[in-house]
């Protein structure tokens, strides 16, 4: 008796094969020094949210292949390669509670073992989508905008005057389009059309923000045990987050004075100046906009999620991912 | 009246169409921090070798087309990308006479310009290329070759003991394996079938090798003026050179002891050292044994050269320049 509809797969299915792929990658063992960090890299775990999207996008219009997990493969290795070299750009020193590469080894090998990375990223995601060059078109910009998110990242931090809508910029690059990428290029090659691939990646892109969002938001007003980073650490590093920015916008002239000369004082007290901001944001309304702002983008990510044309289970594994993501970092 | 034998094209026309490509190419105005540094990079020139092969082995084939030019262009960014991440992991201070990128700006900026040159190499490649899947992924294997190349070269630093074929492999991933592609990449766009296109990979990489060899002798025996770099710098960085590795090899044990001594000490007067390393050159006769060694790869380039089915006239440019670049650097 043939199946006729097979049991549609959970993100926890789907992660458990990402897992596996990844651990059976086919990395040359020589040169060693090039190929030992990667898989270190990639062997430190982490949520792997981007290739369980793209996965359960591609149920949405097909049946699960083996290309699919390819192309998630491909896109989890872009996303490590971008962690890789950003934690050598800021210097940080851990990484999922290991040294970071150029910690355990030293700035070249993270130079060079990136780079390889993403060679390798490329190459794996032409096997995979080659024969839809759509979803190829789809993760090639996307690339490039990552890296101009990050390059905005940068620059904020040398200016005061970040705008609200530079700050939506910025986290759509760094973060959004690659969320939205994964999400597109599933279906692109489950076989949507233009417009369901488009839709999918608004979808991402709302559920890319409001992620964002809160991982700004509970930096500060987060349980440290739970959000699992000390809290405070943005306001310490002057980071241009949500909070921040809104909060620089909305205060009068004297009072933001106040804070820029709170935000250039390297030598303050970290507890009193951890305080200090926290009761600005909360004189200011700032978790209120933050509520508001969520609102806006569950209630577009919803609309968006209507309007997808796919079979309710496939749906609903995706919406049960996309909820509890949200819920796990509350 | 129809031409019906359009003038054949020089290397030197192709240089032009790539320089004006490259003066012209439309990256977009921000984040300046990005592109600024990219854009420096390809203004600084250089001899533009692998483009101009792509687009003389194009011509083999077919008629001139944009999309050559384009795949040329990706390739040639490509190579530029190779040189800012290099010359940032040797701490070089210059690059044709101008501040490197890390030092006219910085360390963060050489390392995500790089990325972001690398991510646009690709996107160009697969815009010029994507019809033709298999230059496409003789590309994609190529970059990864050249990082593999790259840690070869670093962990060749650190050690004494290596051997004759793992330096031509370390030369074949380095250098040889890039201008084979875009000999190859460069017939596959032309139209050419498996075994040319595998023709003029072979033909690019005794090119490459012959390059690289040379590149070693005139570190050692050129003359300054000409070779444009100071004579000796390889004696002085103890580079795992043809001319080192080959006297290595060939040295009796006792000699061989004398020379690691050598190359250890950090404290030797750079003129005896280079003195010593020549006179050792000499004594040895590795400059016999270059002569030999480029004699093979002419030959062998020869051989290849003779199979190319391809008009004469176009037969001749490539050959043109490759006799040219070998006058050049003598």
């Amino acid at each position: 008796m043939m199946i006729e509809n097979p049991t549609v797969q959970t993100s926890q299915d789907f992660l458990s094969q990402v897992n596996h792929e990844i651990a059976h990658f086919p990395f040359p063992a020589q040169p060693q020094g090039l190929y030992e960090p990667i898989s270190y890299v990639l062997a430190m775990g982490g949520k792997r949210i981007r290739p369980v999207f793209l996965l359960l996008a591609h149920q949405l219009y097909a049946q699960p292949s083996r290309k699919a997990l390819q192309a998630a493969v491909a896109l989890e290795i872009f996303h490590n390669y971008t962690l890789l070299h950003d934690d050598l750009m800021d210097n940080a020193d851990k990484r999922r509670d290991r040294p970071t590469v150029h910690k355990h080894w030293d700035a070249n090998t993270a130079i060079l073992s990136g780079d390889a990375m993403l060679e390798v990223a490329y190459r794996h995601m032409f096997q995979a989508a080659g024969g839809c060059p759509d979803a190829l078109a789809a993760f090639l910009k996307t690339c490039v905008e990552v890296s101009e998110g990050q390059q905005y990242d940068m620059d904020f931090e040398q200016r005061l005057d970040v705008t609200l809508p530079e700050y939506y910029e910025m986290i759509r690059l760094k973060t959004g389009v690659l969320i939205a990428c994964a999400l597109q290029v599933g279906a692109l090659m489950g076989g949507a059309d233009t417009a369901q691939s488009l839709l999918l990646y608004q979808y991402g892109a709302a559920i890319g923000r409001a992620f964002q969002l809160r991982d700004d938001y509970l930096d500060t007003f987060g349980d440290a045990a739970v959000f699992g980073k000390r809290i405070g650490g943005d306001i310490l590093e002057g980071k241009k987050t949500f909070l921040l920015v809104s909060a620089l916008e909305k205060a009068s002239t004297p009072l933001r004075r106040e804070m820029e000369q709170w935000l250039q004082r390297k030598d303050a007290d970290e507890q009193e100046k951890i305080a200090y901001f926290t009761q600005i944001y909360k004189e200011l309304g700032i978790p209120t906009d933050y509520e508001r702002e969520m609102e806006r983008c569950f209630l577009k990510s919803d609309a968006l999620f209507q309007q997808m044309d796919a079979p309710h289970e496939a749906k609903q594994a995706l919406k049960s991912f996309a909820d509890s993501l949200n819920h796990r970092i509350c």
